[in-house]
Order: structure tokens, then sequence, then C-alpha cells
């Protein structure tokens, strides 16, 4: 009855300016029983794949009913619509910029609402702030109560943002390699790449190769090695990392190079 | 009536250590409802324009009955008293040094009162942290509904903090000119100055010099020019900006060089 | 009754990654009434004695009852086990590798739990991160009613971690000299010794030698002394401190060098 609502923020404000709290005072302005939780607020500015990786790995572990406002927003000011999509399991709210689809592609959708309704937005609507003017009003509104259709007409599409495509090489043996890259670095330096767990088959067992180092089969933890040394794992968010032992591969590979994953050929029974 | 109070925290004691999180124990160990909402925590060490800034374009947007704790302290220990204002619609506790100064000018103010009673105090006050020690304390229990007035005598007035004055150069022409400067430089390398919206007259034409650099009029949006353009702009805080379209003004121009800002002669009507 | 509970996370994850989201996330999933604050994300990657440091000097100042879950964990997926321990008036939990002990050895202890009942775990436990598919649950689970026995088995040692211990040197007249290290460098650039407040004798006047330069006595505030001098005074976390007044120690001073704290004999009395 009433339940507090879990909104969750995630933008490239960054945490020293105010951008961030005046989106929590809208929120709390409008309904002050709202729990808000940060994703994170330190994407790249601008980087909307880097925000929708965030979002995709993160989104899922919050309670049924949760509304996700991911902010990444170049264009705000230009024609990019703003979204309010909702899911069997969720609501998201953003910039149609491609932030959400990676996530949205996971979650079997229910309504597509393109926001205009002004009425649910804050008085004189700045050109650059969208977050603050728009999203967080309409996320507010919608924890009270507010139907998803009365913030604006349905649509049918929303921008596309995939993850760099794999690609396949195929070389003389008649095993496939996959030419793979960094599309993120963690607090660690680990490289997470856009490999995920079922673009491999782990019975098979694999060759990674990365800035001219090669690595031998993928790892269970990042300790499986002496210090010093480059592991592959599975990582928790289910795509393909590079590490080092108690070390940074950020700062001791090079993160921008191709990545091969390779098949090692089953040895031959004879 | 169990309404949970808000308490806004604007400091500059990082994230890293543990100073912002002994004064959230404080205040929840004295009044466990309460809602913490991080104002910042990165105004650069011992800055109180910058501080003074951020409360000032931040505060408003809370709902009323907020009580917004400020701490960029540079003088605790000393003799600078410690302050707790009633507005109209909030409440604010920080040291008297001029960081509430700009924001208690946009406000109706009922109350002035200098903080003395150490019975609101934690027991045993360190003179290096009345964050935790006094303010974090006096705002729990001014939440819990003690009277402003049983936390000390009331006073008159306040220390005094202004932004950098604008100064009107005369040129010859008979137009004034203004000569600004940057008084913050958000996350996203764009410089605010001190110049504000109701400084200028929106129906002119400016052009404005920064770094040797010139700008013809102002832009509605970030983008309004070629990636790599210098734009100037009124931003959502109201304050005129200066940007580098998909860039930072702030690693690309000299932040600390005067900035001219000249009204545009009229065409002459033949 | 349907008092909320606070649960307070501390780890090595940073801000920027959405380890820390997912936590939160799965903790909301679990019981949503969660009150859950940052103690801090930065602590250095894997660097058990500052995780340790940061808790000890927090803890205290939460409202009994309160959960402490601290995860710095390089050993994650090894054999080190998993705690929960309770004490008169807070619950702890975290990896059995030192980071709770300086904490414990300042509270009474009720029960040491060893976690290994998985009912309480997320499904599919990952085995890089416990902080998340083991501690977080546990947690939730607890703050819900769930006893601490019933997470595993009691055991009656743990991991200990002692701060660098103090040497103590015997110039030839008899006093005894301090050799001191930093174990913290907090925003401020100010250097947190392992030297504790007990250890000194606050009646005598001790001189202080650090990267060469001698401080005589001991100050009030970090302003006792004019702009850039050198001051060293017992800090709000109990621990002594170097500090530059209105500057930095870590960046004007070596952090690594011994620091050597020295009794200044008496003057005779004539």
């Amino acid at each position: 009855m009433n339940m507090q609502k879990i909104v969750t923020l995630l933008t490239d404000f960054g945490t020293k300016d105010t951008y961030v709290p005046q989106m929590k005072g809208v929120l709390l302005s409008l309904n002050p029983a709202l729990k808000i939780v940060d994703i994170s607020h330190q994407v790249a500015p601008q980087n909307i794949m880097e925000g929708a990786f965030l979002l995709k790995t993160t989104y899922s572990y919050f309670p049924p009913g949760t509304i996700h406002v991911a902010v990444v927003d170049p264009g705000v000011g230009t024609s990019r619509k703003a979204l309010l999509v909702e899911t069997e399991k969720y609501f998201f709210i953003g910039p149609d910029n491609g932030i959400l689809s990676p996530t949205l592609h996971k979650e079997t959708i229910k309504n597509i609402i393109e926001i205009k309704n002004s009425e649910y937005f804050l008085k004189n609507v700045s050109i650059t702030f969208h977050g603050r003017d728009i999203f967080a009003t309409v996320a507010a509104h919608l924890a009270s109560g507010i139907k998803p259709q009365q913030f604006g007409p349905t649509c049918d599409s929303y921008v596309q943002l995939k993850f760099p495509p794999l690609l396949k090489s195929s070389p003389t043996k008649g095993e496939e390699s996959i030419e793979a890259c960094v599309i993120y670095t963690d607090n660690f330096g680990n490289l997470i790449t856009n490999v995920q767990k079922n673009d491999l088959d782990l019975k098979r067992k694999y060759e990674i190769t990365i800035d001219g180092k090669k690595i031998q089969g993928l790892s269970k933890t990042y300790f499986d090695k002496n210090k010093g040394e480059i592991v592959a794992l599975i990582g928790s968010s289910g795509f393909l990392e590079i590490a080092i032992v108690e070390g940074s591969a950020h700062t001791q590979l090079s993160p921008t190079s191709k990545i091969l994953i390779s098949p090692i050929p089953a040895p031959l029974s004879l």
C-alpha cells in the first residue's frame, strides 16, 4: 500500500556538480516517500555505450516495479525523443538515443511511450537539463500512480544501440576464431569485452590473444595464476574479462587492441 | 505527522574518507527516520565560494521544510560562529563564514540563531570536526522537533560572501561592457561565470571574449555550433556559461582569463 | 516493530562501476525497507588495512543494531572464510581476512559465525563477487529477522590484522621515542599515523620529526600556525595526524618516511 517506490539514477553528471542532487530534490518534492538509489554518475561524458552497458548489467538486481532513469543525453535540446518504457517487471525512462536498447532486448516490453505531456514536467523546462525538468518529474509522477499512457502517445520502436558485433574469422583449419574488443574498464583495471558467456562453448578450450600476449584457457577467479600474470575469465556480469593477477590490465595492456579468441583444437585420439 | 524529514549535506570532505558517513551515523543515531541526501562532498578543500555556489543552485529544488547542512569550514576550532537560519521555506545550518549568504539573499529570513547550546552537541566536541559533533546533531534535533530558539541566541547578521562583482567598463561609444570571471567548472568542463541571466538584456546581442577568442551571440543549447566551436549560453543554473561543443572549455581555454561581454551595437536604421 | 534497519557498505569497488548498486539492488529485493548508507567505496583496491582503518573509525557512530558490511576481498573465490560477527551493539559481515579485526578488538563479541548456509545466498553464486551473491543477501536476511546461527556454524577465532606496531626506540638519555608510520592519507592531504591518543602522555611535550622536518608540540587545530607550516595534532579519529596549514602534507612531505616522536625533556628545576 504505502510501499516505498524505488527510483534508480544513471547519468554522466559526475558527483561534484549538483545536477544529480537537483534531480533528487525534484523527485522528493513530488514524491517524498521515494527511495532513490544511484547506479552510477561517472559514465564518461556523453558515452551512450558505457551507460547502456552499466544499465544492462545492473537493472535486473532491483525489485520488480523499480523505475530506472538513465540520462546520458548528448542530444538534449534537439529533436531526439524522450521515452518511458514499461516492461513486464520494470519501468525505464531516458532519452531515445540507444541507452535503453541493450537492456530492452532482454526484457518483455509492454508499452513504449513517447513522453510529451508537459503537464508532468517542471514549469519552464530548460533546454539543457531534461534530466531534472522532464525525466525526474515523470519518474516521480509515475511512482505516484500516474499511468504510463498519460505521459504521451505510444510508439512502436526505439533507437537501437548494439555493442560492437563479434567478428568471426575463418582460419584455414575450419575452426572459427572470434575478434572482440573492450567495451568497459572497471575500477580494478579489468578489461570487459563484448564477448558474452553464450558466445563461447565452455566445454571447449580457448586461446585468447591481446596486445601480442597469449592466454591459455579461462580461469575461475582473478587469482588463478601468479601475481602479474594475465588471466581471462567470465566475470560476474557474464562478459569475458581480461585481468592481471594483483595488477591492472588497463595500465599494463593496450585496451584498444583487438582481442582474438581461438578454440584450441582437441588432441587427436590415436 | 510521522513524515520523514530530509537533511541535505554539502561538504568538502570527499567521498573516500569517512567524515561524511560519520555525520550520517550521528544523524541516524539521533533520528533514524531521516532521509539524507548528498548535495556534493567534492567542493575543493576549503573553497567557501564554490560551496556557496553549489548550495545556491540546488537548495530550492528540495521540498519545503528541508534542512540544508553546508560545511566548508576552514575556520573550525577558531572563534567563527555556528549558524542555524530559518527562512520561510527551509532551514540552513553551517559555519558563519559566508557559505550560506548567497543563498540567504534569495530567501525570506525568519530567524538567525547562533548555535551555542551544547546540550544538543555530541559529548566531547572535537576541535576539528564540528560537521559531526555540532552541525549533524543540531540538524537531527531540529528534525525531531526542537525549536530553532533552543539552540542559542538570535543574532541579526551573518558574514557576507558575494560572488566577485561584475565590473562595468565604459568604452568610448557609450555602451557598457561587463568584465566577468569563472566561478565554477562543472564535470563537463563548462565554465560557469559570475554573470546571471538578469545581468543581461536578452533582447540585445552580445559579443563574448575569452582567452582572445570571440563568441557572437548566445546559443540555446550546447550543440548549437559545430564540434570544437565555442558557445556561450545561459545554463540550467541561470548563469552564463562558456562551453565547447563536444569538448571541454576547461582544458581548451584558459579559465582564469578575464571574460568581456560587450553589447553589439544595433545596426543603424537608414 | 516496523523499524527500518540500517545496513552500511564499505568496499573497494569504486563508484563508477555497478558492483555497489548491484549489492543495493539485491539488498532491497530481499528487504525493501532497508536504509543503506555508504561508508566508502574508494578503499584502494584490495587494501585490507585501509578498509580496516575506515571501518574502525566510523562504525561506532551508527545506531545499535546497524549491520556493517565490509568487502575488501582479494581472496574471493579461494578458501578464505566468510564471517558474520555479532557484538553487543552491532553486526559485522565480511571476508575473514582481517578487515574486521581492529574493529572487533574494540567490541564485546557475542557470536562468530562462519557463513555457510547457501539457502541464504543468491542462486548461482559467482566465484568473483561474493559481495553481491553472499554478503548482501546475508545482510538482508539478517535484517529481516533470520538468527545469526542459521547462517552457519559458530567458530572461535578470526584472522587478525593489526595496524603496524609502534616501535619504541631507547635513546641514551633513558627517554623512549616512538617510531611511527602513515597508515592513511585523507582528502585534505593530512597524514594519519598509527599513533593513537593513548600511546602518548598528553601532559608531556613531544618533538615530532618527519621527512627531516621537526615539529615542536601538538596543536589543537589545523590552523594553529601560519600558512604553510607543519602541525601535528590528535585528529577527530583519535590518531596523531601531520598536516600543513592551508596546504597538503601528502604532496609537500614524504608520506612513506619514518616518523619519530620524542618526548622533550622537562627543563631542570633549579
